[in-house]
């Protein structure tokens, strides 16, 4: 049996299994946690651009923006899927290397709106995209992530099951949906690593793609049905040839969705572990900035990679600056919009810690990755003393998740300053009650 | 200098550059032949899902249909892009393992619609789209042609270069359009080793995704100038990190455009040169298909991973036999469309032709792929003669091209059964007098 064909097993079986309380409230969870990261992204470069370019399509169609336009299934995947993964703000499964919601609730969420499904129903296409990507993503393993922005290519596999789940596809169909859905998978972590405003597109992308997929296997398109295990495959092309035999082992007894990471910082989440451990440095030992000599933090090789920039001068590039973000952390307490304002990027204390920071792989925390995101803080006091930490998980990790009254305050901090305090407060009510909701109407203004 | 940066100066010094009558020529030849693959894959699968899908898209819109039907840039650019590779007739340019004129042809007629630009015009960004994107897909070379349809991955760039081009960018903004297209680009081969509907998808896919690339440059989208050639960019994650120092020193002075190949057979175009050897045996010595006992092919590597179906059951795997259409030459002498009608498929002395057959991969041919596409054929016949042919070059290279006549001749085969004979010499005369033209209105119904 192919890959794609286990999977579609489970979609056929998905349709007639009740979803378990636990699920249906990490569910909940998860389109918080999107919504809390959609709005702060809304006017972040490309997405002003990209209303521009589908001006034609706001304004009919069934599904929505966020401000209650309408706007065809896919153009609205497109928008909300790069959207919400245009702040850095949005959720991880952290053994896939992945953010599952931008594309995957942009998908279900616009196929959703386009059927007149029920909450209940949106949020079974959620479970099942995230449930199948974050499989996909986990097999790809660490070989993919070298070259791969998985948010963009797993996201394709996210945004596919969900809407084929709504769209009512189920066996062989939804086996062609994903495997068409392999054959659009795009995304390079080139196009991040030097300042450019791609990576949100890839989810939006992502999202757009996987919609189509599913809208093409409802009309009885064909993909190889063996295009993820197959010689010249997903697995082969974009890895080191993954074994699928176990992917789809653990489907239906162990939801991933249980085990999402939601960031309790703004940025790339592989700066977290460290801006944590500094943050807790400072505070056991009552550390102002001033009282800070050197800053020394070993963590996993990714994130050095990744969260490259040694002297950010955009906002995009400060995401993904190791030495900014801790720097922020220490000179002000926290990472959040405020981090990354014009004022910010040059201010002089944070640019003087900036210069304290040195940062290296270690070989052990290294090896944990993915399944663990660690780092070690060390910091030398002016006075000449010496303080180390090693922060095991990040705050909003698995581990350490942010509780429903934290995952409430994330939301209202960076909805309300958007659609205003009321209209966030209604907004969350509505989430956390969707399952009993016949429509979805209360998601938009 | 990045090769985006690259490819952008050229784009700058193309804009004042006069095409000499040869390069024009050529162009237009390119033009007549993506028309010739467009009809015949107007109904071929997935064709008919997709403008089903597309159908809110039909009727509005600059760009057009080849009916006439207006319709959106970029959803024209899906729906021709893709039908022009579906009854795979289409051309290719042999250096790169590549079909340019799909997705590149298809973005420029869409973005030259939308714009009313003139037939010139339309002629000079088909012209840029061929220039710059076979020279990506040299660059990239044997490694990325083991997993990747360069149909899908190069063909975003042709598609990018030719809108950008008509969009009037050239500069940065140029450079920003194949970055974003760079990290758009996908279509993986084993989506086309089993039977599928996806392979015309690719195509598809890459003229709307370059088109959207150029569009969102147009808005002053950015992407990663370095993402060809970046450590974790197009070049290494998709092949084995080849040199791209190289990949603009021959712009503006050997156009590729002069050199592709136009197929002469249907099908896929590993296999012509062993149905033009075994075509020419049959020729010199007189043969039947009574008189045949053994046909033993010999050709270079891809063509056998390629045109792999042992057995093919359907249309699109008889397509990918090499087999099959050898035996249907032998026995039908020719390969055209009406080789692929069921009643074929179910040919009992093409069948019984196809148990005569073996082929091989021939160490010395196939280590001049990609750049010569070769196959030695030999037959023995039931009284036990033995005779063989090396076909150096498919009917319809460069070394052997298709004269204008021939070419028309071919148009007129494939165009004629789908939009009338007199249409089709309209449409044949409209092309050859394009660069008088002022506007694209020639060319659809």
């Amino acid at each position: 049996m192919h890959a794609t064909e286990t999977f579609a097993r489970y979609a056929t079986e998905f349709r007639q299994a009740r979803l378990d309380d636990e699920v249906l409230h990490h569910a909940k969870r998860a389109v918080i946690d999107w919504h809390a990261a959609l709005f702060p992204g809304l006017d972040v470069a490309p997405m002003p651009q990209l209303r521009a370019l589908l001006a034609d399509d706001i304004g009919r169609g069934r599904a929505r923006l966020p401000d209650g336009r309408p706007v065809p299934a896919r153009a609205a995947a497109l928008l909300n899927g790069a959207a919400a993964h245009a702040a850095e703000v949005d959720d991880s499964f952290r053994d896939a290397m992945y953010h599952p919601g931008a594309a995957t609730v942009a998908a279900a969420l616009a196929i959703a709106q386009e059927r007149g499904a029920s909450g209940l129903d949106f949020l079974r296409g959620v479970v099942l995209g995230y449930e199948v990507s974050t499989r996909i993503g986990v097999a790809m393993g660490r070989a993919h992530y070298r070259y791969w922005h998985n948010t963009g290519t797993v996201g394709t596999f996210g945004a596919a099951a969900s809407a084929a789940g709504l769209l009512g596809l189920h066996g062989a169909s939804f086996a062609h949906a994903l495997a068409t859905a392999a054959t659009f998978a795009a995304g390079l972590q080139q196009a991040f690593r030097m300042d450019s405003m791609s990576k949100p597109l890839h989810a939006g992308r992502a999202a757009e793609g996987g919609v189509l997929a599913a809208q093409l296997a409802a009309q009885g398109v064909t993909g190889s049905l063996d295009v993820l295990d197959g010689e010249a495959g997903f697995g082969r092309a974009m890895s080191d040839g993954p074994d699928w035999s176990a992917v789809g082992d653990t489907l239906g007894r162990d939801f991933h969705i249980k085990r999402l990471t939601f960031k309790n910082h703004i940025g790339c989440g592989h700066t977290f572990a460290a801006i944590d451990g500094a943050l807790e440095l400072a505070r056991r030992h009552g550390l102002r900035a001033a009282d800070i000599r050197r800053v020394h933090v070993a963590t996993y090789g990714p994130a050095l990679d990744i969260a490259c920039y040694e002297d950010p001068r955009t906002e995009n590039e400060a995401r993904f600056s190791m030495r900014f973000v801790v720097a922020t952390a220490l000179v002000h307490g926290s990472v959040r919009l405020a981090a990354y304002t014009p004022e910010r990027l040059a201010d002089a204390d944070v640019r003087a810690m900036m210069a304290r920071i040195t940062a290296v792989v270690d070989p052990e925390i290294d090896a944990a990755f993915p399944g663990r995101r660690s780092a070690r803080v060390e910091i030398e006091t002016t006075d000449g003393q010496r303080h180390a930490w090693l922060q095991p998980d990040r705050k909003g990790d698995p581990e350490l998740p942010l509780s429903d009254a934290e995952l409430d305050d994330k939301f209202l901090e960076l909805a309300a300053p958007v659609i205003g305090a009321e209209r966030a407060r209604a907004l969350l009510r509505n989430i956390w009650s969707l399952d009993k909701a016949d429509g979805l109407q209360g998601l938009t203004a």
